[in-house]
């Protein structure tokens, strides 16, 4: 049963722009003062949520600029709660679709908050939990990472057996995902990342067929020796220049992510994209969301059951804690974390 | 009937690399000494056919380099004759598919000589003239150009009435048939060209909604008021990348040229590839010759019928004699001319 009377919502807010990585005290601002009456709190038709998971992306520090900086995402006001994507639990709801006790995945709008309204028109998903799986992996392996990876190397990957698909971060979030479901579906596997504990991961772990270390290996030297039909792209600028330069004719090049730019200035130009008319290649940007929207089952019948198998493995570096939630945000960027990022807010009763 | 014993078979001979046109006389040299008996020429399995039109391409510039720069097209070695793309008719054939007197089209290995053989790997394609059109415009609108626009248009535009397509050179051989198929198909048309005649065209003889001159009117500046929902690239460089920024979400941008690049160094960079993730954009890179020869009737069915009807319409820019026809490729890059260039080696008589 709910509790009676309010009870404490602390939060998250985001304060100011940070001018290079987020500093936590600083530019996000950890406030335990609010308080919630659960029982009361006006629904306006929506649902009321306890968060129970949260998810800290890269992405996010797009939203954390100057207002009068225009780029293609939205940005955090100062003031705002920090929002992002994670897990829930309803506790109560006004829609038809969710009843209280229903866990749901909201897609980058869920409040760093303890417990949060969302309205009919916010990007909710119902979680189908059939083999009961920690609830940190619908953030990770059987959330948006892993929709990631197998709604878009279905659709654009057009794999065939045999081939060579390169993942640059392989052992990342949406990578190790690609590199399982690559090996699964009978493709050569060539994966890169940034320390030599990683690589170890991709080789003994993921069983991928090469991995390297980006920074002590030249990647042009691993694709020269091993020319690719997909590139799934993580991080784009030189190394999608270089993939592109080592792509085979008829290659699909599959843009997930561009994390070499998101701090970079000047901004690095692709100057080989005319290859791409020569060689026949094609280049897929997606967004995850849409995707798995227009078909989840597919997804919830297949990826679940192959974690839940051991087929397909996953690795997470958990926070617990809301208010260490700005910390595990910052340590994304500096390269020493290594698994999908999940900080556990509450565990799961209401 | 053929003549007995030797005739004259003139050709054009590659001398060495431009630095930057090519000049006729001195980097290339027509050659009218040579003779062929081709009643007796040995066939190996192949074909002899007369020369009957040339297709200077830009392309072709790319071939005509010192011979130790490694690009993605094979490099024209001094003393070779010059190839391209053309139309001959069969003089004498020992394959089964080609008879004397069939008229077929040979891409980009047709030698620019009056008389050569082929042999069977060669790309050669059989002509369907079905409406007795000029053989010149199976070069064009009839030919690759019109292949290209065809194919790709259909492959990778997912065209939807009432959306926006901005197509660069857009009074060119592939540009115009684009500009005219999109209209047919209910699409919003911007097209630019960069002399105020071709703007003229466009506007007055391909019905497209908006016409400008890019070297007057900022590229930017238009696609600001029409976004686009595709992109029929033929330049490449900087107006990809402004085409990019000004692209809807879930546009697809076709590749089909970078003339841009053809002689610019050093290389133009594309730096805001990362708007393909968060935009889902698509880029395809094509060549049309495979995709034509996957389905060949598809476009024989109704191209030359839209041509004949006039509801598609072309321009040429005519040049007579294979001793003429190094300059007419010269001045395909200098902006002078008006219409696909064709160059008339011989009326249709074996």
């Amino acid at each position: 049963m709910s509790p009676s009377g309010p009870v404490p919502n602390p939060r998250v807010v985001y304060a100011r722009a940070p001018s290079g990585l987020p500093i936590p005290g600083e530019t996000t601002i950890y406030d335990p003062t609010p308080t919630i009456d659960i029982n009361h709190a006006s629904l306006n038709g929506g649902i009321l949520v306890k968060t129970l998971v949260l998810s800290p992306d890269p992405y996010m520090r797009k939203r954390m600029r100057p207002t009068d900086v225009n780029t293609y995402f939205p940005v955090f006001e100062p003031g705002q709660i920090i929002a992002g994507s994670g897990v829930g639990v309803v506790v109560r709801s006004e829609m038809d679709e969710y009843a209280a006790g229903d866990y749901v995945y909201i897609d980058r709008t869920m409040k760093w908050q303890h417990y949060s309204t969302y309205p009919p028109t916010d990007p909710i998903d119902k979680i189908r939990n059939d083999y009961g799986l920690p609830l940190s992996t619908f953030v990770g392996v059987n959330g948006v990472p892993g929709q990631s990876a197998y709604h878009a190397l279905k659709a654009f990957g057009n794999a065939k057996k045999g081939e060579t698909i390169y993942v640059s971060t392989g052992a990342g979030a949406v990578g190790s995902v690609v590199c399982q479901l690559a090996k699964l579906w009978g493709l050569k596997v060539i994966a890169s990342a940034g320390t030599d504990e990683k690589v170890r991961y991709l080789k003994d772990e993921l069983k991928v067929d090469v991995a390297f270390n980006y920074k002590t290996v030249p990647v042009e030297e691993v694709l020269a020796e091993h020319p690719l039909d997909i590139y799934w792209d993580n991080v784009g600028g030189r190394v999608l220049e270089t993939a592109i330069d080592a792509a085979r004719p008829g290659a699909r090049i599959i843009m997930c992510g561009y994390i070499s730019e998101y701090s970079s200035q000047p901004r690095y130009g692709i100057k080989n994209m005319d290859l791409a008319i020569w060689k026949c290649l094609s280049f897929h940007g997606f967004l995850a969301w849409p995707m798995h929207k227009a078909n989840p089952d597919a997804f919830f019948d297949e990826m679940p059951r192959l974690v839940a198998e051991g087929k397909i493995k996953y690795r997470e570096q958990v926070t617990r804690g809301l208010e260490n939630a700005d910390r595990a945000l910052r340590e994304i960027f500096t390269g020493e974390n290594f698994g999908k990022a999940v900080v556990i807010v509450a565990d799961q009763q209401v």
